[in-house]
C-alpha cells in the first residue's frame, strides 16, 4: 500500500490535525466526537446545514463547512458512516434557531444513523428536516445501500442550499430546495483502477491492465459493468447517455455539468472528459450553462470520473452563483 | 496505460479545447499558436504576465490565468517546452503597454525559448523581462536542467506578482519581486509512483512495490535517493529538513507552507503531510503565517507530493491575500 500515512488507524484522526491547523481562522475541528464546523457557529436565525458521511471523498464534506455552504460536517472513518453523537453534537453546535437541514447521502449506515441523531435531536427542541440524496442511475440496490447511491449531486446540493439558508430562507424552504435539486440532478462515476482503504491494506476491486468499471460507487462498489478500456469519447457517452436518459434531460433545458475527479485522475483528463460531455450535450441541445470541474468528492486515490447533470432553473442558478467561502469552494458576489 | 483521453497525439489539443469550453467567460483559448489569455487583455497600464511549459502540470499554468495572477499561459505538448513564436503571441496579446514579465521554471528548453521569445518581443519594441525560477533543492543539474529545477515557487510567484502587477507596480518592480520570492523559497518533491506520459504509454520510471524516490522532479526526473517506503512523519523530515537548512529557514521566520499533489495523491493524505509539516516546523520555532494545499503544480497521475517554504515578509503576505480571480485560484479581498 503506497499511500502518505502513518499507522493507518490515525489517517482521520491526523487528518483533521491537518485541517485544524491549517484553517484555524476559519473552521473549528472538535473530537470526542468528530465535527468540522464554521468558526462563527451557530449563525443566529439562520437555517444550519449538517452533512456528513465515511472520509475518502475530500474535499466532501469537511472542505464544504463555511459561510454558503455547510454549517457543520460529520465524519466518519474512511468509508464508514459517522455516528448518530457526532450529528446530534453537530446540530448543537449549529442551531442557530431557525432549525438543522441534515443533507445525508443514500447509504444505510448514514440514512439509519442521521435517522436516529434527528430524533435526539427533537428531544432536545432542535428542529431537524433531513433530506437523502440518491443521484446515482448506475445502480439500484447495491453494497451499502437500499435504492440508488447518494454522491455527486451532493455537492451541488450543499452549495445551493447553503446559499438559499445564508440568504434566509426558513428551514421547510431549504429542505424543499434540496429535495429539488436531487430529484433533478443525475450521476455515473466510472473508475480505471481501485482505491485502496488504509485499513484494509489492498485494493478493494481487482481491474485487470485493460478493464474499467462503469458505474462504480464512491466506496469502489460494483458498478453496472466491467468493460474493455475504450477512448474517453466512448466513456463519456457511457456514463452521459443513462444520464441524461433518466430524468430525461431534453433539448432546450440548461444545466450544470459536473465533471469530478475520484481522486487520482488529474485535471488535464478532467478537462478532456468535460470537452467530450460538452460535445455529447450539445448535440443533443442541451446547453451548459455552469460548471463544475476538479476533485471534489473523492474515492480516495481511485482514478476515473464521475459526471454528474443538474437541470437549472433561475432560482437554482442563482444561488449556484451566489457567494460562498470554504477551503473547497471559494467565490464571491 | 489507464487514462481518460482519446489519441495521446490529441491529448493537449482536447484538454484546450475543454478549458476553451469551459471557461469561455473568463479566459480566450487561441490556437495556432497555443495561448490562454485573459478575457480582458490586454489590461491598459498593467505590467503583464507570461508563464508557460509543458503541459501534464495542471492547473500550472493555464489554471492560473486570470485577475491578480496571470496574463497569459504558453501551454506545451506534455512535458514539452512551449515555443518561441507561442510567448511571442502571448506578449504581444497581453502587454498593456507596461511590458512583460516573464517568469519561466528552470529547464534548459524553457529557458532557451523564452530568451528567444524576449529577443523577439523586443524586436517588436515590447520591454520584457524574465525570472527564472529555481527553488528545488533535490539536486544540482538533472535531467533537463542545469542548476535547481523550477517547481513549487512558480505558484507562488505567480500570485504574488499578479497581485503586485494589478497594484500598479513597474516592471522592474514586479521583476525584482519575483526574484525576491524565489530566493526566498524553497522546494522538495518525492513519488510513491511514477507518471505516464501519453505519448510514451508506459511509465517514465519504475518504481518497487515497497520503494519511493525522495527528490523527483515534475518530470519523474531523478530524485537524491531511491528509499524503502515509510511512514509520511519520516517522508517529511526527509523533504523538509534539506529546505530549511538551505535557506537556511531560522527560528522567529514567518513562512507560507505549501503542500502539493503530484496529481494522484488526494487531499486527505496531503492534510496527513500538512500536519506532519506543520510539526515539524514548530518544532523549529518557525510559524506557519499562510498555507496552501492541493494539486496545483502536478505531474499529470504521479502519486507523490512536495513541500515548498516561502520565507514571508509584510508585502508579501499583503499580496498573497489580495484577491486572485482564476480557474485555479481564487479569493476575494
Amino acid at each position: 500500500m503506497k499511500k502518505l500515512i502513518n499507522d493507518p488507524a490515525d489517517v482521520l484522526k491526523e487528518a483533521l490535525q491537518g485541517v485544524a491547523a491549517a484553517h484555524a481562522d476559519r473552521l473549528t475541528v472538535l473530537t470526542e466526537p468528530n465535527i468540522i464546523i464554521r468558526a462563527d457557529a451557530p449563525v443566529q436565525g439562520k437555517v444550519a446545514l449538517v452533512s456528513g458521511g465515511g472520509a475518502g471523498h475530500e474535499p466532501l464534506h469537511g472542505g464544504f463547512v463555511g459561510m454558503g455552504m455547510l454549517d457543520a460536517a460529520c465524519p466518519g472513518e474512511v468509508f464508514t458512516s459517522p455516528t448518530p453523537d457526532q450529528m446530534l453534537a453537530a446540530d448543537k453546535a449549529v442551531n442557530g434557531g431557525a432549525g438543522v437541514l441534515h443533507i445525508v447521502k443514500n447509504y444505510t449506515g448514514d440514512v439509519l444513523n442521521f435517522e436516529m441523531a434527528a430524533e435526539l435531536a427533537g428531544a432536545e427542541d432542535i428542529e431537524v428536516e433531513a433530506v437523502v440524496i440518491d443521484d446515482d442511475v448506475a445502480v439500484k440496490d447495491s453494497l451499502y445501500t437500499a435504492g440508488r447511491r447518494g454522491v455527486g449531486a451532493t455537492v451541488l446540493a450543499e452549495k445551493i442550499c447553503g446559499a438559499a439558508a445564508e440568504q434566509g430562507k426558513s428551514l421547510a424552504e431549504v429542505a424543499e430546495l434540496c429535495r429539488r435539486v436531487n430529484a433533478n440532478a443525475r450521476s455515473m462515476g466510472m473508475a480505471l483502477t481501485s482505491c485502496t482503504v488504509p485499513a484494509a491494506g489492498k485494493p478493494t476491486f481487482e481491474l485487470g491492465a485493460a478493464e474499467m468499471e462503469i458505474g462504480v460507487g464512491i466506496h469502489g462498489e460494483p458498478g453496472r459493468e466491467r468493460k474493455a478500456l475504450a477512448p474517453v469519447h466512448e466513456v463519456v457517452e457511457m456514463l452521459a447517455a443513462p444520464i441524461v436518459d433518466d430524468l430525461p434531460f431534453a433539448s432546450g433545458d440548461r444545466v450544470l455539468a459536473f465533471v469530478n475527479s475520484m481522486g487520482g485522475t488529474p485535471l488535464i483528463e478532467l478537462y478532456i472528459v468535460y470537452n467530450e460531455l460538452n460535445q455529447f450535450l450539445s448535440a443533443r441541445g442541451i446547453e451548459v450553462s455552469r460548471n463544475l470541474i476538479g476533485p471534489y468528492i473523492t474515492s480516495l486515490e481511485m482514478q476515473g470520473c464521475s459526471i454528474t447533470l443538474l437541470k437549472l432553473d433561475d432560482e437554482m442558478t442563482a444561488l449556484w452563483d451566489a457567494p460562498v467561502n470554504t477551503t473547497g469552494l471559494r467565490w464571491g458576489a
